[in-house]
């Protein structure tokens, strides 16, 4: 089984792909997209569709997990990057697949088992699970690896939920 | 010249095509996707995708205007908008189409030369630019029919502006 976590943004946008292969949690590919911020937003969320596609092509998801952000009230980053979490989510419907959205507390919970744990904690278990040489860079390859992580057990717990029904 | 005017939201998605042929506005199609509330946000926003490709099938647009939307503090309504609208703009620019983003003041002052105006008085000079038998309903098909208009207009602007140059 394998997962694409994604950490939503428009101008940075984290991804990650995390393969399950018995009990082994192995990162193929992770990384950020970065949109030309020469061009504007329609161009920039169709720029981050394509790379979607681009850096799926190898490694065909089951399940996809969309970080669920939350601003407070700072409205006017959330603008960008809802419209980029639209584009996220439509990208995963058009694969047939309906996304997991887990919020950062959730991540935390299933990688530390602490949903307030720190970014230093989330990251050093991510390496750890993911058995990596060092720390995913930037944070938000981390945290699409982390979303990754989260997808993959989501999805274990409900496929045993439909199996013991 | 043909404009399509989006309302943008998750739930409603108001649309309007509005055709100018030499000096006469032709609202040739409008009125509002529903998209189903049993589905996830993420198959309403592929229905919300494949619902703008049908209704411009017959009328394909050269330029679009997407309604820009300010929320204050009502981040909770803005989420749901915004992630609609940026799979609007993603239809756009698949179409090849740069969009023009106005605010609502903006279409009030293409409409009736007044940025604050109010709702009877814009949907009164929409029906009468367009020469329709009654008012369109319901708002979000007005508002996108304003957002037309106000499109063709901030079009025939760049165009002239192309032309001096």
């Amino acid at each position: 089984m394998r997962c694409l976590g994604i950490d939503p943004g428009l101008g940075t946008l984290g991804y990650g792909i995390v393969l399950q292969k018995n009990d082994r949690l192995i990162a193929e590919t992770y990384g950020v997209v970065r949109t030309p911020t020469e061009l504007s937003i329609a161009r920039r969320l169709d720029f981050l569709y394509e790379e979607l596609a681009a850096k799926t092509r190898d490694y065909p998801p089951d399940v996809i997990a969309v970080e669920k952000l939350y601003f407070g009230r700072n409205v006017t980053t959330a603008e960008m990057v809802w419209q980029a979490r639209g584009v996220v989510l439509l990208f995963a419907s058009r694969l047939g697949i309906e996304p997991y959205e887990p919020k950062p507390a959730e991540m935390k919970m299933a990688v530390c088992g602490n949903g307030a744990a720190d970014k230093v904690q989330v990251q050093g278990m991510i390496r750890y699970l993911l058995a990596l040489d060092e720390t995913p860079r930037p944070d938000d390859a981390a945290d699409a690896l982390g979303m990754a992580i989260v997808g993959l057990s989501l999805a274990n717990n409900d496929r045993r939920l439909a199996i013991s029904r």
